[in-house]
């Protein structure tokens, strides 16, 4: 493995539950990690960050925290987890952690965050990472993980390179079930067949777990349907899933018992939902092959309205 | 005009506020009217029935009210203006009412109803009769009636007849603003155009009243996609919609602000929601033609769950 300077100089930007949780890993497997934080800033500084994990607990006493990129500057790897809601103010605090041979990788939800990037250095650069993990802030500089952890890795352009198994290398050098993905695109809309249904309604049925969805053969009929939908949409771009897919996934959700989705989290604790990069995007994606796609519009449309109708009613 | 008696014997099946607005009509009207109560059967023996109407406020001081139907005995006119949640009641409650020439008109919502009280007499002694109106009992005894009033009467077979205009003439004659429709199922699919995604959507959208669905550009692409569905479906039985028609009811909507619709005041207050006669068989008849209604059935089917969640919330 080679192209990859060790260690690496990483910048996490958004440093929410998924950044310090990788952010940390990382640091602790001897890489040279600077957080940008917001909220938790002085905290961490002082108190470091916590990390309980059922993979066995550990801590960073010393965090290179700071407020801004420009005080971070270049790096060899931006590791990107804000909210996708937030991918506004990546036109700000990327620049600043910029050099030539900078790789940007997103560990963002849904379709579109690789083009933001990509919008801001050139699309070699980027890179993206979907990750199947349970992680939450639990308290200030305290991340909790409960489940699973995988980083599935892929280009944002062409397929996997030596850079991206390298850098898959250095994450499970560190701790981090890592692996690569030859096809970034297909992990992502596979990823959607389920965020799709599940995450939306979630919200759509009232701020519910997984399990009250399976537990519904109402709505088990519209994740099913939802899902063709969304894996016929996949496939219009030539990303053609296993035939059993659907199946597979339904019934692998039963096992993950009460499981909540973060945007249905999101939702009922007032936060932004990451709408456009999960159901509004692959909408438009699928529209524009003239993918018929009734069901994800009329999801699309009411998770728009019941957002909406949230924060009305907050303010 | 003939066939009809007068006064007419008439039982009132259902006395909730539909079924005390009209049945007091035709009881001031003259006709001798005999209601079939429940749950204010003793009060309105003692004290009556008190109609507030925006049309002027009027008082029946003795009313004829039953527990039974077997206490009524046969009439010329059977109202039935019950939920049609409690439908499977019919079968006990109509028979003692009937006589060779009995009418069975059914006041109720949505598709089904009509071939309910067929099962139990003749076709040919069946009319529906569809309401605009806006009638709400507020206290025992009491109905408030805001606003319309009119009822649509119509055959279940075949067209009118010489007795459906002489019903509506005698309506009329009583106060109640009737007319006649030559094809009842056209009426009532109309009706299905506006009720199956206002109704619905008021309840998906967290119990909200019109005005919040019309002020939501995503919402209302949701009603016209719904309303184009069941206007499909309602083609595929040979009941045409005039072309305007999606917009036109849309723009009409405006007009009567925040409504409620009563099937999202029935779920809000944790009544039976009249889930099979609007939603559930109008898409029952359109898949029995071929006819796709993506959008109508995932509305069901969350709709299904949200009410089953609701009540399982609630023991």
């Amino acid at each position: 493995m080679h192209f990859l300077p060790s260690p690496l100089r990483i910048a996490i930007v958004g440093s929410g539950a998924v950044g310090c949780y990788y952010g940390a890993r990382l640091a602790q497997g001897g890489h040279d990690v600077h957080f940008l934080l917001r909220n938790d800033l002085d905290f961490v500084r002082k108190n470091g960050l916590k990390i309980r994990s059922y993979l066995g607990d550990f801590s960073l006493p010393l965090v290179q925290a700071y407020a801004t990129t420009a005080a971070i500057g270049p790096c060899d790897l931006v590791i990107v987890a804000l909210k996708t809601t937030a991918n506004s103010a990546l036109a700000e605090l990327i620049p600043p952690l910029l050099g030539p041979h900078t790789l940007l990788l997103t560990l963002q939800n849904g379709l579109g965050n690789e083009e933001a990037l990509a919008s801001l250095a050139s699309a070699e650069q980027v890179l993206g990472g979907i990750c199947f993990t349970c992680i939450n802030r639990t308290a200030p500089g305290v991340i909790e993980h409960t489940a699973q952890g995988q980083i599935v890795l892929g280009e944002f352009v062409g397929s996997d390179q030596p850079r991206t198994q390298a850098l898959a290398a250095a994450m499970q050098a560190s701790g981090i079930e890592a692996s690569v993905t030859p096809n970034l695109l297909w992990t992502r809309w596979k990823k959607l067949v389920w965020n799709i249904p599940f995450n939306g309604l979630a919200i759509v049925g009232g701020g519910i777990s997984t399990d009250r969805i399976m537990a519904s053969p109402a709505l088990l009929e519209t994740v099913a349907a939802l899902m063709h939908e969304v894996i016929a949409a996949a496939s219009a771009h030539g990303l053609v899933m296993e035939p059993n897919l659907c199946q597979t996934m339904i019934d692998s959700t039963y096992e993950i018992g009460a499981y909540r989705p973060s945007s249905m989290i999101d939702f009922r604790e007032g936060r932004p939902v990451e709408w456009n990069a999960i159901w509004a995007e692959p909408l438009r994606r699928a529209q524009a092959l003239s993918v018929a796609c009734p069901r994800l519009e009329q999801l699309t449309q009411l998770l728009q309205f019941l957002i909406s109708e949230r924060d009305r009613n907050r303010t």
